[in-house]
């Protein structure tokens, strides 16, 4: 069982989104996150799933994506040079002994508090999978309120080499 | 049409997402953006939806989705004093001449380079809707040959009054 980052490039029309996530359903695949938004062309959007499966049966999805008529593109990032990087907002319990040690930790990872109160810090962190993961077990110990986390975005790097 | 940020905790299991998609879909709503990942709850996830629509049928979507018995609770954070932030990934062309001025245009925007080649660079970038929109604008005119992203993560702001 891997983890799969699945990039779909697809027209945005209402049901197509229905139609991919039943793909995986179907099979009984959990969609472990998954995001989507606008594209740089009008019309098209961009979506990134993960997914915990076997290859044999990712591919077979894979190629059942491709055949959605809404669907430009679909490309399984494994094995590919591409960037991947995610959101996630932490709600901390932070009473006072405790905020300046939050705060170390914030500075540490390049994280930002993005609210404030008496007894709480709304945290965004942004990086890969594991540095995200290192930065929730860091916050457990205070006290994690609420997580929302946005799933990875990924995108193929550049060449390197000028043709 | 106003622009609504939906969220939603729910059960993960397979066929949610596909369901709560289609209940857009079935009314003809595009769902603008779209993202879910794990919350700080084993087997909860945690899900932001943002669409235009009207304000009438929304609140009809709202109570539907609420009956959605793997759905926990959806709230509309529509007049709620809620942090909302985005991340985006931008491909932009970057020959030489322009690379100065790109780099200056990342720091203004605190944005982050995470991939460069010799022509091009992939840029993280987040913030709120009205910073990723203006980040945009300005990198249009370098060209944008690619462009991801995850859409809003909503989260309620913490009560500033100890009760």
């Amino acid at each position: 069982m891997k983890r799969h980052v699945i990039s779909i490039l697809m027209e945005n029309e209402p049901g197509v989104l229905s139609r991919v996530c039943g793909l995986f359903s179907g099979r009984g695949f959990n969609i472990e996150t998954i995001n989507a938004g606008p594209s740089n062309e009008e019309g098209v959007h961009h979506m990134n799933i993960t997914t915990f499966g076997d290859d044999y049966i990712i591919e077979q999805i894979m190629k059942q994506l491709n055949k959605v008529v809404s669907v430009i593109k679909a490309t399984d990032y494994e094995d590919s040079p591409a960037v991947e990087r995610e959101m996630m907002f932490l709600k901390v319990q932070a009473e006072a002994p405790d905020r300046g040690e939050i705060l170390r930790t914030v500075e540490v990872f390049r994280c930002k508090v993005v609210d404030v109160s008496p007894n709480e810090m709304i945290i965004e962190a942004t990086g890969n999978h594991e540095k995200l993961e290192a930065i929730l077990t860091l916050f457990q110990r205070f006290g994690i309120k609420e997580l929302a986390r946005t799933g990875p975005l990924a995108m193929l790097r550049s060449k390197k080499k000028v043709n």
